[in-house]
């Protein structure tokens, strides 16, 4: 809708390549997965500072911007837009709403390569079938999965917000790796041993990859 | 979750000021308005095209991208996700559900604009509390409304893909403009009158604002 013909559309839509092109690197999507405290936010917050850093166009994304907004749960839309709309769009920690969580999450993240940008992700996304599903709305070599496998016991032992203590006590429940699953990727792009190596070590090894892919310059 | 400690997240947090300097401009929204077949479209990607040869990092969000992936509907959710999830998640053209629609794009036009890019947005977009909802998750000087606004007959007389032709026939329910109301913006940063001048003219109008607002360079 609102496009005058489709000729004057098409002339002037700027492809994905031109603006590639412009920016000097590739889009993809760079998906951090594994257990909570395993690093990946923290990995994901170094890699896009040193690719920052590097004029290579990033963009995070992670529970501090997705969940206050585009993934917002019941409680946090009442106040904005009522009771109704809460409970038909707030997003919960069910099955379902886990899998709604992690389908907008691709489709915004493909957004953003799509506009040519390193768009890196720093989610748990513990179950396979979810990211697979967002591996396939790109193409082959799009979707970087990398498996920050970091043993539970390092993980257990920083428990940087209590998390783990709470889901030993109970007190939360479902919880990736106590009461809930987490399934490894069966076959990443890479594997990250974060309870081994610093951030630091580890962003490097990633950006190590995308020049060897030929995703940003050598 | 996921960062070892608080201190080391903040050390390497890329902040949005750091990303407008490597960027070489502002990032903000600008928000598209007005009827189907006005020209936002057209407009919005003309802009795109000008600024993006300008080296300016700019992505649009329209129908095209966004309906088919992060606001799908239940038909497209329920071949990838199966018929409870697509039922409870597909977005539909009820009241509500075009409040969940803008509500998205907004959030998603905001984490662009986070980014450093400048987002636009090229949905019709009809109510003014959706457009206020927006603009109130932005900065003021982040949200740039932009009204479209062309005479319905100067969009029913092009009618691109017969939307009007079946809206008049009674074929489409709830159609803007014919049996559902256009709240036009109060006080819109820019009016376009897309019915007396060409894309390219209106395109370089918003390139104007955008420079005599600093937020791209002269």
């Amino acid at each position: 809708m609102g496009n005058n013909t489709e000729v004057y559309w098409h002339e002037h839509m700027v492809s994905r390549a031109e603006r590639e092109v412009l920016n000097g690197h590739k889009g993809c999507v760079i998906w951090f997965t594994g257990l909570s405290a395993s690093g990946k936010s923290t990995i994901a917050n170094t890699l896009d500072h040193k690719l920052s850093q590097n004029r290579v166009h990033c963009a995070v994304l992670d529970g501090d911007n997705v969940r206050h907004s585009l993934n917002a749960g019941t409680q946090m839309l009442r106040e904005n837009h009522g009771n109704d709309f809460a409970e038909r769009f707030g997003l919960g920690f069910s099955a379902i709403d886990r899998e709604e969580n992690i389908r907008r999450i691709g489709a915004v993240a493909n957004l953003f390569s799509q506009a040519g940008m390193i768009a890196i992700t720093a989610f748990i996304s513990p179950y396979r079938i979810d990211r697979d599903r967002v591996r396939n709305t790109l193409l082959p070599g799009e979707f970087i999965e990398i498996f920050v496998d970091t043993p539970i016991s390092v993980c257990e032992a920083r428990d940087p917000k209590g998390l783990y203590k709470k889901a030993r006590a109970g007190e939360l429940k479902g919880f990736t790796g106590i009461d809930d699953p987490y399934e490894p990727p069966v076959s990443p792009e890479m594997v990250l041993f974060g309870g081994e190596k610093t951030p630091d070590v580890l962003a490097n090894e990633v950006i190590s990859f995308l020049k060897h892919n030929a995703i940003i310059e050598k």
